[in-house]
């Protein structure tokens, strides 16, 4: 009988409507895979609750009922961390984590994170190597911000895009109730990457419908030319609906944003920063005179299970999934990333590329796909965006109300 | 062969995700009987675009799969307005709408809309029976924030009310993922009653889950008080997540939201106003230094036709179609209301009120369901909430986005 290791599994960085379908694939590989993999244990709170001793045994302490609804289930159900491992190889805190790894039999750890997660999976393979240890490490994609590179996309960005192109539909239908011109100014997630805000093109129920104008972080944003854009517009439209990102900037580098804060403070004298929508609104107010609304979608945009992606679902499920494989084939300092079968019909197939290349890069909204006014996003993004959200996810609800699977509540 | 006479629908005020689907009822039971009813004419943009000439003949202009499309589409399929009628009964314009409706051969007046609609329909009651005009005139109930009178609920309420249990129990989930300790402030709507915002005890998955604390405008909202609370919770609590609603205020009488603008301004010198979860964020950052954010649900209370309750729908729909049963009958001056039949089962029956009675008026949350303190809601609310968010709507689904219903875009 061939001898058996333990495996972790862990969840980094911000939450996502489908981290923890990534969870599910990895503990349902590891239990197919009982020949070869003992214990599955899940760190509680990412590496830096491991390193503190928390963990938990998933097949002690979760039914298969929970396990299924991992698949359903925002959120980070072994919770999360966003913790830095040291640059120095030396440091004494490889040393502890090896030793935990020898102490616990674990010969497989795989980590679903981003960009910083990446760094960690990196870094811990690159340790492993250093000191010949056989523990393999794997990284599995998980951001809504769609900015890991070297992979087409990666999960939680389907279902944020799903969540904003249908959000972004219904306030369109909302905001065109009255006799009277309004601006809506919707503000979305995505600091760096304007992928989450380009979804919102899909939002178009037809050529020329809202949002009328989608302003990225790719691009420089000028307040003067987004007045008078507006203004042009309210010549001829009555209701127009702007879509932009928190993270645009302008041709200096400063994040319009920002603005908001100059001269805002509260009752204690404290800066009230507020987002890049409640500023614009009150620029056209000022210069236009016009009704006008700002909305953030806010946190939605990553846990909003009701609208999740059924292919982003399934996707995630795939990566934990292929992580375990790859750890099984002796693979190390790898992520999981998504190849886009050529052709029409739409299909990916797992593969794996080096940690180390994917870590503190991003990827951001090629420019080819953004008009040159930076005004709006292009074919190419909807061709590329539009197969990510399709199919409704399997939701378990009771009393009308979704049933999700949760750790017992933390006490501090 | 019986006289035919035609009918004249309208929507007004704010939208609610299911407006539509009494609009839908209306035109239903309008079809059925044909043998009473000729024309169905839509006011575009209620009674305001009427009184202006526009109306839409929903038989000529809508196909069947359209017709259906209301049941699942948000917003006012129609066009809404928020307009006053004249207090005095002598004021030309009355004459003026009803020669519009002996004009159209309008005997049936049906108007979708909350308190101020209700006010319409009150007034064009009392000119018709002043001038024995016999244009029958009926009100349907319509409002998310449930604060009709005279009825258990309103159409648009149950679905605003999933919808913010939903979302609630899922940034519940979002809140709880890191092993810091946070506080998460939802506002949610309700200027004068906190009907929404006491929904979002649904979302408590257990017994003492989150929301901790749940505000209503219905109980006089300290500011230290509410710094206490949240320091004790502190004490023994991870993630804290407390509910608003828009609309508290402090015994003064002030609401919370507008101390937010006391001293900020933004760069041209306007006051910025947020709203009341922004400024206590701020509150909670400067007085115990934890980790803070707020959210603000915003427009998606209404407009959110993914989460809309079953229930609602098919109230909603049932509510359009008493009202036409109603103005065949030749009632006049009334609102269909719904009164919960006694028993464990729920079940509604619809009955008529007299419109004058409803409208300028406002039901607000019971005290009694309300704890001491004013923190919280009791099982009276439960068990009066709990079966109106039931059942999933049946959406039409393409490429992974709802279809919806809209008219042609509106040019200014």
């Amino acid at each position: 009988m061939e001898e058996k290791f333990n495996i972790v599994v862990g969840q980094s960085g911000g939450p996502t409507t489908v981290i923890n379908a990534s969870l599910y694939g990895v503990i349902r590989a590891a239990f197919e895979n009982s020949d070869k993999i003992g214990k599955v244990y899940g760190m509680i709170n990412g590496i830096e609750g491991f390193i503190n001793g928390k963990f938990m045994d998933i097949r002690e302490e979760m039914c298969d009922d929970e396990i299924e609804l991992l698949k359903s289930t925002p959120s980070s159900y072994l919770g999360s961390c966003r913790y830095k491992l040291p640059d120095s190889m030396e440091d004494a805190m490889y040393r502890q984590i090896f030793e935990k790894f020898s102490k616990m039999n674990i010969k497989y750890f795989i980590y679903i994170g981003g960009n910083d997660s990446m760094d960690t999976v990196s870094k811990l393979a690159v340790y492993a190597r250093c000191t010949n240890s056989d523990v393999k490490i794997i990284g599995v994609p998980k951001t809504i911000d769609n900015d890991l590179v070297l992979t087409d996309h990666s999960p939680g960005f389907g279902s944020a895009a799903k969540y904003v192109a249908t959000t972004v539909r219904d306030i369109v239908m909302d905001a065109s109730v009255y006799d009277t011109q309004s601006v809506t100014i919707i503000e979305l997630m995505g600091r760096h990457a304007g992928w989450i805000t380009a979804s919102s093109i899909l939002a178009r129920k037809y050529e020329g419908d809202n949002p009328y104008l989608i302003y990225l972080p790719e691009v420089a944003f000028d307040v003067e030319a987004f007045v008078n854009k507006v203004s042009e517009l309210l010549e001829h439209k009555k209701n127009i609906v702007v879509c932009v990102s928190e993270g645009i900037k302008d041709k200096d580098g400063t994040f319009i944003c920002e603005y908001s804060g100059c001269a805002g403070v509260d009752t204690f004298g404290h800066k009230m920063l507020t987002g890049c929508g409640k500023y614009l609104e009150n620029v056209i107010k000022e210069h236009l005179g016009v009704k006008v609304r700002s909305v953030e979608l806010n946190v939605n945009q990553r846990c909003k299970a009701a609208l999740a992606s059924r292919v982003d679902v399934d996707e995630a499920v795939l990566a934990g999934r292929y992580g375990v494989n790859a750890l099984l084939e002796g693979h190390t300092g790898s992520m999981v990333s998504f190849e886009r079968k050529a052709g029409d019909e739409y299909g990916i197939e797992c593969r794996l590329v080096d940690c180390e290349q994917v870590c503190n890069q991003e990827k951001i909204v090629p420019r080819e796909w953004i008009n040159e006014e930076g005004t709006d996003v292009l074919q190419g993004f909807v061709d590329y965006a539009k197969p990510l959200i399709v199919g409704e996810s399997e939701q378990v609800v009771k009393d009308g109300l979704p049933v999700y699977v949760y750790r017992k509540e933390k006490k501090v």
